[in-house]
């Protein structure tokens, strides 16, 4: 049985995503369904597809990812089934699918219409869950949607490169559960534009000149550990999911606070590579 | 295998929610364990009730709901399992099957009596999986408990209508987590008091005449994108559990703020909607 | 099949848990995976350890046990495997598990060596899952790792006795979901070095002198209702998992307020008991 994943804004409280897994389970019994978040910020697309992004491919192939963020269907918000990287997303064509196919070709998509859905302002329950049933039970897409070919891209997620090779521009894209900010400037984008150059990154005031593997490296186990660096130190990493990522060593909002508080960093601002 | 469904006032970080599926597993190794919220206010009925009866209904017949908000025994918190609507209910006679006994006799409720449990302060874990386990292996209610009727009614759930019909006074029963506030007037009482005519809702210092089916109803897509309504108008609107709602068009409790801020609309406040 | 359950300080917004679960299901396309919690606070090692006690033993034996909470490998945190009271955890060796082995001798304990792994800052997803995987096909610790015996400590865990055995100084190692505080001094120690004398309960000026079963203890249903202690009423009692608690009366953070805050009592903050 196929694996179905749910992405939303809902949060943790109301009915909703108890309501929806109900109506899956209606469907398919033996449903695998598995949350991978549903705290994105309201309406924010560019969270959505960060965070979907980076979960999707650990899913095995075949998986059926339902995505409820701005999903109320109008006549510029039509509801989609994609078909890319062997996996299947169903949402609306709204960007959060941009961040995957801007690197990989979707393979097949189809505007979803469905015959006796009712239009409403819950289209996740009544709408999603149905497209997926028909996909974990082997249904093709085309059975239910015609193909699509407008999907929205999301804008403003690349960094930009300035003409002379020598800055990458980029701005933060996310923000942890520890405070660490994400920017868009991926690992292979720094290895291509700097080439091995010395570099500068600058986030509000502050220079950083190195970007390390994982959050210890800037320990030095040989030190005594009075004499090493603690909980509260500015670094640079790429992150798990490849992303240069501005972190402090073991922080925690509620105590020695996090890199977002702390360098006063927000959603959309800059972040500056400089290679010399 | 029932499903058995998880509704607590527990929080997401304490062992508790763990624990009770841990003690689930123990019992019936195939259990399917559904989340429907664990963030109900402590000890909050009527949040419990909204939020029980616009998720039951969308799981399977046969499935189990384990309540754990107000559950501690004592002479006058009875633990009750009811069988209503082809759904079965354990939790203590609080109030919170209130909600949905109004519209549908139950079938059975009994008073759990079950031997060898001790009296804890953790009820849910101690006594409800117990009994939820004995129904789940397809046992009858009979042998669990015995047959009870002083079933606790929810109080100040329903509007009142007055004596010319011409006004219908509700009040706020949950806001969502988009800041959305639910008043307590359902779209069939709106409809046989109404009919059909024309009306004003006032909440707080504003007044709405119409009341739509979807949040983007308010949007003429007919206009250029920069001549419609943004994010952060207000409206009201049935929503999918057939309730009015007053809402803010895409609302961001953290940025644009939600009709609950933005109207200073809160729990048990007063809603009216005047026909003329 | 076994049961995998994740505790961790990943918060419930970003893609890690999601990333875990794929890939726990990539390997397992059975696993039953639970989540006991993700609200850790960030490296909060008394925390997650507290929460993991009163939960694990509630699993059936064999259940396998990944906890993310500062698992980043270096020199002094290893990556261990634990078989303990017939249960596995997967975790880094900083303490978490010393709650656990204070109480059961460990019988095997391995440093996770597994070959072909990244050395990563995700290791939850990149280690602990094939670690987990390894155990949940029934292989042997052996296999992925080697005898290890550097098993750190949780320090200031134990309350302290005077040595007149008339005082047990305790202190306050978790606040829970309804701002309940949660002191070091368990029931066993309580009895045994109280040995039924009566006492006084110290928590910053308030003096307590029954410690309670349950939260309702305190209610007298003998008079009539309008007579009776009322929620915001503080008390001590023996919670579920057999450790003083100093509670308020049906608490709620955002109404009547919890013991935590009333009393102004927070993590490390002294409770004293002195029996006459």
């Amino acid at each position: 049985m196929a694996i179905i994943t749910l992405t939303t804004d809902f949060g943790h409280k109301d009915h909703f995503v108890g309501a929806i897994k109900g109506t899956i389970y209606k469907e398919l019994s033996d449903a695998k369904i598995v949350d991978i978040s549903h705290s994105i910020a309201p309406f924010n697309i560019q969270e959505c597809a960060y965070i979907l992004k980076n979960s999707y491919k650990n899913f095995p192939d075949g998986s059926i990812h339902i995505v409820g963020v701005d999903s109320e269907l109008t006549l510029e918000n039509q509801h989609i089934a994609v078909l890319v990287d062997n996996h299947y997303f169903i949402m609306a064509n709204n960007g959060v699918i941009g961040l995957i196919i801007s690197e990989i070709v979707p393979e097949k998509v189809v505007e979803i219409q469905l015959p006796n859905t009712i239009d409403s302002s819950f289209p996740e329950m009544d709408v999603f869950v149905k497209a997926a049933s028909h996909i974990a039970r082997g249904g093709k897409l085309e059975v239910i949607g015609r193909p699509f070919k407008d999907l929205k891209d999301l804008r403003e997620f690349n960094p930009r490169i300035s003409d002379d090779g020598k800055t990458i521009s980029g701005s933060v894209i996310y923000i942890d559960n520890y405070g660490n900010v994400v920017t868009n400037i991926q690992h292979n984008t720094f290895k291509s534009i700097g080439k091995g150059r010395p570099f500068e990154l600058h986030a509000r005031n502050k220079k950083i000149k190195e970007i390390h593997k994982k959050y210890s490296d800037i320990i030095n186990y040989n030190l005594d550990k009075s004499q090493r660096k603690a909980p509260g130190e500015l670094l640079a990493l790429f992150n798990s999911s490849g992303y240069v990522e501005i972190a402090i060593y073991k922080s925690d909002l509620n105590t020695v606070g996090g890199a977002s508080t702390l360098l006063g960093l927000d959603y959309r601002d800059t972040v500056i590579i400089n290679f010399t």
